[in-house]
């Protein structure tokens, strides 16, 4: 970071995202994160998390904001101290960038989100260690929801046995509510899970993800318990294919809306292009929904050791939804499947 | 929320955070939702909520964000269209505003965050009955938690436990990473949960919360499975006594910072003062960490139908800590209880 800060000519960076806060202090729990250039980064925490920050938090000072303190005017004074006069900033929200221009004057404050941003695509091995091991304990919920799923079941019990199965593997919760969407709801790409039967020969969108050491997975299968109709069977084909042909697209190199038009334009050509109604696919790290995006604006080459979702999807309202995603990670010659599910659309 | 624009004298407000959206027009997923003073509701959705918002959203009308398009570019539009010269808005990013500012020349910008939060404040019949569910989910969690525990369980074991139980009641996923903290770890007010063995006659904190129909819940119990010593139990009763005591106090018309006095002023006199180093409580809505805080500093009077937390703690680095947190609602001469988990310290 402090090499991006150099180069932005920078001589400061204000972390406020939790997030990113954890990346560069592996404490998640911090107010704010100052990254001065040339001194010690200091972590502000509030006294609920400052014990459990001094023993955890890497590569900065732990500072501690009392009840009563503001941690951006303790920033602010650290910010003069240091005599910095040309600060970045993450992500925050505007009432706190009005309060640091006030505060800050005569400071000049830029929106340098893109800098951590492009740190964060690139993972590196402890990273990669964590991201693996999420999409092994995801790809185990997938068999678990595979071996419990069954007529007459809710859709949230079935994202209980997921959750439980996963948790017992070891995940720190999940990357996001879990997807379990039957029936026509699976036409609704975000469709939650509810107290719905699950139906024989009904469309099951089952969209989950686990946590750990807070890096996440997200792994979509879509199945029916029992046989698939000719029209499901159809929808799954083009879909599948569509996923497989994206997959194969990837590589360091490869613009990301290069990728996303492989699927695309498969999907088109068999004419359900409107049908495909979101991107290809995002990275995946720390967040579950963040950049390198695989979308048709998206122009910039992937990078190796960026992981990012295939995820192609047909929705048709009234009839049902079928999305077929991966957590894959990019390398100089190809791709390589985080997640392991097998790809079948009827169980039982 | 057309009154309170009436009586700030603003003709529209841009809502961007997704709670907030959600309170407004009952759908989890919009990009932005646009208030026009004279005028219907728009809520801005992309391709992959829009056929759910369109079945799901209410008080609204909706507008699909196509793919290439930015959703702010389409607010502004509207807000030419409608004449709209004086714009409040909710909780929006820097980059957001700044670029509001850009797009929006002539229109004057307000940071009127307040003026949500004071709405979802107070609880209406249809959210009392929802945060009355996940307090009841949530305490069955408890009661779990209480039945598993043993020596030898891991944290996040116990935590697999009581999330499964809540899930299989209806609990639409957790309103929060659960806590099992054990040992010197529940010195850590926000500990987590890990992979260590639960030993007897340690301490045990469990936080936990449910979530139905997205309204949340917050409990808090700390446990030994096994006996107390006299060091805990001492520190046990101390903040039995402040949650009790806190608890007692709360009603309409009084201060939030006298509520925290009560809790505080017991702690302190019995000599732990410095081992409770958060605010008593927090407002417990939609997000699980709302207005109003009971804190020292907040001056404000409770409201009827405020649903806050009420959860001292004493932490003690390197021999542990307890926390006793129920969420309560405030009535006009007292308050309820939502969540009812026993007060036991002892298990087996």
């Amino acid at each position: 970071m402090k090499k991006s800060l150099e180069k932005e000519n920078l001589n400061g960076y204000i972390v406020a995202n939790e997030k990113n806060i954890l990346y560069f202090s592996n404490f998640l729990g911090g107010v704010r994160l100052l990254i001065p250039r040339e001194s010690e980064n200091i972590l502000y925490v509030r006294g609920v998390n400052y014990e459990s920050a001094k023993r955890t938090a890497k590569n900065c000072r732990v500072k501690l904001i009392k009840m009563v303190e503001d941690a951006d005017l303790s920033v602010r004074d650290q910010v003069k101290r240091l005599n910095l006069s040309r600060i970045g900033f993450d992500v925050i929200n505007a009432s706190l960038y009005l309060k640091l221009t006030n505060v800050l004057k005569g400071v000049k404050l830029e929106d340098q989100s893109t800098l951590v941003r492009e740190l964060r695509d690139v993972k590196d091995e402890k990273e990669l260690r964590y991201l693996r091991k999420a999409a092994e304990i995801t790809s185990e919920g997938m068999k678990t929801a595979f071996e419990v799923i069954r007529p007459g079941l809710l859709e949230y019990e079935v994202a209980a046995e997921i959750e439980y199965a996963m948790r017992k593997l070891g995940s720190n919760g999940v990357a996001f509510d879990s997807i379990v969407a039957s029936s026509v709801r699976s036409a609704f790409p975000h469709g939650g899970c509810t107290d719905q039967k699950i139906r024989r020969d009904d469309l099951v969108m089952i969209d989950i993800g686990a946590k750990y050491q807070n890096y996440v997975s997200d792994l979509t299968r879509t199945v029916v318990v029992g046989k698939l109709s000719p029209k499901q069977q159809k929808i799954y084909e083009i879909t599948n294919e569509a996923q497989q042909r994206a997959f194969q697209a990837i590589q360091e190199g490869v613009k990301a809306c290069e990728v996303d038009a492989v699927a695309r334009d498969f999907i088109k050509k068999e004419g359900y292009e409107k049908n495909f109604v979101h991107n290809l696919g995002h990275g995946v790290g720390l967040d579950v929904h963040e950049t390198p995006i695989l979308s048709s604006e998206n122009k910039n080459a992937l990078k190796s050791r960026n992981v990012v979702t295939v995820e192609p999807g047909i929705y048709i309202t009234g009839f049902g939804g079928i999305r077929i995603e991966d957590t894959v990670l990019v390398h100089k010659d190809g791709a390589e499947r985080l997640t392991k599910a097998v790809y079948t659309p009827e169980v039982k």
